[in-house]
C-alpha cells in the first residue's frame, strides 16, 4: 500500500508546500494553501538547488501528534495537533476506574501538555457526543478557555455537562457541520460525517502546511443509517486521491472479521420480538446516547400500539436534549411518565431504560434487584438487553439477567438474538477506509495494545510498510513530514483520578492506602501517656474497623492491648520515651500478632496522646 | 420426554419398592433392593388396597435433595441426599470471591446442616479435582469426621490439601475406580466414567430405597479423550431403562448449542502452532488440574525436540502427584527447571505456565509484568494462552495479552486458534444424557439461573413436563417419591468467607465496613479531655489514611480540628460532658464538613480519652 502511494503522495506534498513562515504562527491558512497550488509547479527546481550539496538542507514541514490518551485503553480519547507553533486538539474524553482504582469517579487525561501550551492552541475539535470523547472537556475548561468545535447534538451534550460544572457562560462553543472547514491557525479542519452509535459523529480532515491528517473518530460504515445519511467515503476517497500524509483510526473492533451490521437490523429484530412477546410489558435496555436505538424502539412500540416511558436519569436528559435538537421524532403522545406506568396494561407499553452494562443504581438494576419505585418485575415482563457487555461488565450484566430471570421474567441478552449492533468498523470495513484514505502513514488510535497491534495487521496484510505504521501510547509524540515519521520527545500524559470535587488529589499513595484498608481494615490502638515520666494515663484501647468481628475475638483484642502495654513499658523501662520510637515499635509488634494469629495484615495505627 | 418415561417410571418404581423400614436407618440397603425386586409384581394390589379409602394411606419411601451450594453461581459445589435417617453427600468446592466480597481468599459452604446432622451422615463422594468439587473439603473435614470417596487421582489431589491444613491422618479416604458400587446405610453409590478437563471424573449413580438418582458432576462426552475412555454412556443408558427417578445435571454450557469439541483437537491445534512457532520460545498458559492438556503439550513437545520446563506452583505441585499415580507420561529426559531455561535455545523450549486467567502474581502474569525471575519476554517469545477468561476475568487476562504484545511477543489467545475446548457438555450433549437417563425428573445443577433455565429449557424442548423439572437454589430441599416431586422445608445455606486463617470471622458487617475504607478511606480525631471539667487536654489531632493527601489538604485538615474543638467547647459548655455523645457529633459534624468540601464519606473515628 504504501508502494501504491508514493505517486499520489507527491501530488499531495506539491499541494501542501510549505511557505516562508514556516515556524511562525500562521493566521491564514487557508490563503497559504492557494498560493502552495500556484507554486507548485516550482517545487522541484526549489529542492534541486537546497540539495545540492547537504540533504535535506531545508527541512520539510513537520506536523507533530501527541497522544495525550485513548491508547493501550478503552476511553480518555485525547490527541494533541501542532504545526509551525499553533495547536489543535480532538476530542477530551474520559475513562471509567479500573477495579483497582479504589473510590475513584472517572479518569481523565492529565492536562499538563496542555496548559504548557495553551497559548498555542487555536481550538479543540470533539468528533461525537461520547463519554470517552467528551467526559473530560468540563476538566479541561475549568483551567483553560479553549473555542470547541463540534456537530449541533455533540455541542448539546456538551453544554449540559459544563452547565453541570457552572461553566457554560465562559466557553466559546462553536457548532459545524460535515462539509464545513474550520481555518484555527495553520490548520485548516475539516468535517466529514461518519456513522456510529450516536448521531452526528464526525471524522476530521486536518489540514496542515505539512500535509493532510484524516483522524476518523469512532466509526462504522452504516448503509441504511436510520438518519440515512451514509457515511462520507465519497471525500474520503477524494482526499485519498489529493494524498492523505497519515491516518489515524478507529481500531475498536479490529480483531472482529467481516462487517459491523447496520443498526437498522436492530429494528427488525426488535419488531420481531415485540411481536413474541405479545401480552407481556416490555423493558429495553440500552445505551442513553445511542439516539437511534431509542428511535428505533419508539417507531417499533408506536406501530403495535404501546406507550412508551423512560427510566434512568441519563436517558431521560438525551431524550430531552435530541428530541429538542431534532434528532429524535417522538410522536406526540407517545411518552408516558415512569410515575404512571402502573395505569396501563402489560401489552400497552415499552419502559426504555438504562442499565444495559448492569450499573448498580442503574434503572434496570434497580428493577431486577426490586428496588426501583414504579417498576416490580414478573413473569408478565419480557426483558431485551439491547447492549454486549463492556468488557470488565460481564458479570455485572450476568448479575442483572439472573436476577430477572429468578423473577420470572423472560430477558433476551448475550447474543440470543440480534438486538445489538456495534457501533465500531469490523475489519473490512477498516479495510475500505485504509483503501480509500490511502495514507503514507498509518497511525491506529482507539483501543488497547492488542487491537491496536489486529490493526496495524490489518493494514500490513494490505500491503503497507510495516515502516510506516506506528504503534503509538499515550505521552508519545510523532514527527511527521512528508519524507518519514519520527517518534519524537514525549510529552506529558497521564491517568489523573476524579473523585468526589477531587481532581488529582488521589493518586497512587491515597490507593495503596485503600486497598490496603480494603484488604484487612484496620485496627487503632489510643494510649494517654504521661510527658514527664513515659507512664501509661489511659488506656491502650482498641479500635477496629473491618478487620474481625470484635466481639468474637476477645481473646485477639487482649493480646494486642497487652502487647502495647509491653511496648510501653519497655520503653519507659530504657529510660528514654520517644514518641516515634513507641509508635513505630507497637505497629510492628502488634502487626506481627495480628498476622500470626490471623494470617491478615490490617493496618495498625498508634495514636498515643501525651500530657 | 415425561410421557415417553411413563411406562419406564414404574419399571424403575417396582424396582425399588419401599420396605417397611422406612423411617429407619437401614444397613443393608442392597438386601432391600433385591427383597424390592421379588415384591414388584405384588405393587398394584397393594397400592389398590390401600387407597381405597384415603391416599396416600401409606407414603412412599422419600428420597430428599438439600443444596447446600453450586446453584445461582459458579463453584462451591455440594449436595446433601437424606433416606431413611441415612444422609451422604457428594462434593465439598469452593467459590472464588466476586470483587466485592474484600479481602477474602475464599468462599465455602455453609456446614451448619451437615454439622447438625453429623451423625446421619455417612460419606462423602467427590466427583472429581477440580477447586469447585474439592476446595471446601478441609474445611469440611476440620469440623465433621467423614469418610470420604473418590477416584484416585481425586484422592491424590485432596491428600495434598488435607496435608496443608495438617489433617490429613485423621481422615479416611477411599479410593474407588468406576464401576465400584459403595452401600453406605440404605444408599448405595455407584461410581460411572464421565469425561471432563481433568481424567478421573465421575456422575454418579445414588441407589435409594425411594429410587435411582444420577448427579452427573462436571461431564462432557467426548469420543477420543487422551486417555482413550470414553463417557460410559452404555452403563447411564442401562440405568435408564431400568428408571431414574432424578437426574442432576451439570448445566455449565447449557447456554451453548451443539457440541464440546474433543480435548483432542486441542493437541492438534498445538501441532501446528508449534510448527508456526518455529524458531522462537514456545510458552503456553494452562489450568494446572488440565493434565490431559499438559500431557500433550509435553507430546508434541517430544515430537518437535523441545524441552518442557514448567512454571507455577500449583502447576508443578499437580505434574508431580499426577505423574506419581500414573496419570501423566513424561517422557524420560524431557522436563528441565525452569532455573535452567537460559541454557536452552528459545527453538529448544516449550514452558508450561500457569495464570491462563490473568491472576496477579501467577508465572505467566509475572512474566508479562517482567517480574519473572527466569523468563524475560520478548520479540523471541511464542505464547499460547490455552484457556478462555473464566467470566470475570476477561480484563485481567486482557490485560496481560497486552503486557506480552507491548513486549513484543508473539500471542495467540481468545478465539484466533483452537488452543482450548471446554469440559463441561453443550446442548446437544445434555440431550444425549437426558434422552439415556430418561430421569421422571430433572433438576439443572452447577451454574447461575441463566445456565440453570437454558438447561431446564432443553429438557422442555425434549418434551419433559416443566413440572417435572425443578429449578433450585442454594439452601432449598427437596423430596421426591415415585410420585411425586415437593419442595420441602428450607435448609441453613449460604457463603461463609475465608480470609487468612479465620473461617467465618469476616461477615457481611466487616465486608461493609471495608468497602466504606475502599471507597474513601478513614480520618482518625484524636483528642485527650479532662474527666472532671470536660476541657481539653491534649488534641485535637488528625490522622488520615486513604482520604486525601495530607499534604495538599492543610486547610481542610484545620478546619476538621477545628470542627472537633468546637464540638469539645460546645459540650462543655452544655455543663454535661457525655463521652458517646461528643464523639457522635464530633464524628457526624466532620462527616458533613468533609462531605461538603470534598463530595467523599471517608470514615469518620473520634478517639476520645478522658483523664
Amino acid at each position: 500500500m504504501a508502494k501504491e502511494k508514493s505517486e499520489k503522495q507527491s501530488q499531495s506534498n506539491d499541494l501542501k508546500k510549505r511557505k516562508p513562515n514556516r515556524n511562525k504562527p500562521n493566521k491564514k491558512g487557508i490563503l497559504n494553501k492557494k498560493q502552495s497550488q500556484k507554486n507548485s509547479s516550482t517545487k522541484k527546481p526549489q529542492n534541486k538547488k537546497q540539495n545540492s550539496n547537504r540533504k535535506p538542507k531545508k527541512p520539510d514541514v513537520n506536523v507533530r501528534i501527541a497522544f495525550l490518551g485513548g491508547l493501550n485503553e478503552v476511553g480518555k480519547n485525547m490527541t494533541l495537533y501542532e504545526c509551525q507553533n499553533d495547536m489543535i486538539l480532538v476530542d477530551c474524553g474520559l475513562a471509567f476506574p479500573e477495579p483497582d482504582m479504589l473510590g475513584v469517579d472517572l479518569v481523565i487525561p492529565d492536562f499538563t501538555y496542555v496548559e504548557q501550551n495553551v497559548d498555542k492552541i487555536k481550538g479543540i475539535f470533539i468528533t461525537h457526543g461520547h463519554e470517552d470523547h467528551i467526559g473530560g472537556l468540563a476538566y479541561l475548561l475549568q483551567r483553560v478557555n479553549i473555542p470547541v468545535y463540534g456537530t449541533k447534538l455533540t455541542i448539546g451534550l456538551i453544554e449540559g455537562k459544563l452547565q453541570e460544572h457552572k461553566i457554560l457562560d465562559k466557553v466559546s462553543l462553536n457548532v459545524i457541520q460535515p462539509k464545513d472547514k474550520v481555518q484555527l491557525g495553520c490548520f485548516e479542519v475539516e468535517a466529514i460525517h461518519v456513522n456510529h452509535s450516536i448521531p452526528d459523529a464526525l471524522a476530521l480532515a486536518i489540514n496542515s502546511p505539512a500535509g493532510l491528517i484524516i483522524q476518523t473518530g469512532d466509526f462504522k460504515i452504516d448503509t441504511t443509517p436510520i438518519d440515512g445519511e451514509v457515511i462520507d467515503l465519497a471525500r474520503i476517497a477524494k482526499l485519498g486521491e489529493k494524498g492523505v500524509l497519515c491516518l489515524l483510526s478507529d481500531s475498536t473492533n479490529a480483531q472482529r472479521p467481516g462487517y459491523t451490521a447496520s443498526e437498522r437490523t436492530v429494528g427488525e429484530s426488535f419488531a420481531r420480538l415485540f411481536q413474541k412477546a405479545d401480552g407481556k410489558r416490555l423493558i429495553v435496555a440500552t445505551f442513553a446516547s445511542n439516539i437511534h436505538r431509542v428511535q428505533q424502539i419508539i417507531d417499533v412500540a408506536k406501530s403495535v400500539g404501546r406507550k412508551v416511558a423512560l427510566s434512568g436519569r441519563s436517558l431521560e436528559n438525551v431524550v430531552e436534549t435530541a428530541s429538542r435538537l431534532g434528532y429524535l421524532n417522538v410522536p406526540e403522545g407517545i411518552l408516558v411518565s415512569i410515575d404512571s406506568v402502573s395505569r396501563y396494561p402489560h401489552d400497552k407499553l415499552v419502559i426504555i431504560t438504562t442499565g444495559s452494562q448492569g450499573e448498580p443504581m442503574s434503572a434496570l438494576y434497580r428493577m431486577a434487584f426490586s428496588e426501583h419505585r414504579r417498576v416490580e418485575i414478573g413473569t408478565g415482563d419480557y426483558v431485551i438487553i439491547s447492549a454486549t457487555p463492556i468488557p470488565g461488565n460481564e458479570k455485572t450484566v450476568g448479575k442483572v439477567v439472573d436476577e430477572l430471570l429468578k423473577r420470572g421474567a423472560e430477558v433476551v441478552y448475550e447474543r440470543m438474538y440480534e438486538v445489538h449492533v456495534s457501533g465500531h468498523a469490523c475489519q473490512e470495513e477498516l479495510r475500505l477506509m485504509l483503501s480509500l484514505a490511502k495514507p503514507k502513514f498509518f497511525i491506529p488510535v482507539h483501543g488497547e495494545q492488542k487491537h491496536l497491534r489486529s490493526h496495524a495487521q490489518v493494514a500490513e496484510s494490505m500491503g503497507m510498510a510495516p515502516g510506516n505504521i506506528y504503534i503509538a501510547d499515550n505521552g508519545k509524540q510523532v514527527e511527521l513530514s512528508k519524507r518519514k515519521m519520527a517518534v519524537v520527545e514525549d510529552v506529558p500524559a497521564g491517568k489523573i483520578f476524579v473523585d468526589g470535587y477531587g481532581v488529582g488529589d488521589v493518586g497512587s499513595a491515597v490507593i495503596r492506602e485503600r486497598k490496603r484498608l480494603a484488604e484487612d481494615g484496620l485496627m487503632i490502638i489510643s494510649a494517654v501517656i504521661d510527658k514527664e515520666t513515659g507512664m501509661l494515663v489511659s488506656g491502650p484501647d482498641i479500635i477496629s474497623r473491618g478487620f474481625v468481628y470484635v466481639r468474637d475475638s476477645e481473646q485477639l483484642i487482649a493480646e494486642a492491648k497487652l502487647v502495647a502495654q509491653i511496648v510501653i513499658d519497655e520503653c519507659v523501662h530504657e529510660g528514654f520515651v520517644e514518641w516515634s520510637r513507641i509508635r513505630n515499635r507497637m505497629r510492628d509488634d502488634i502487626s506481627r500478632l495480628l498476622y500470626d494469629r490471623t494470617k491478615r495484615s490490617p493496618m495498625v495505627l498508634p495514636v498515643i496522646s501525651s500530657i
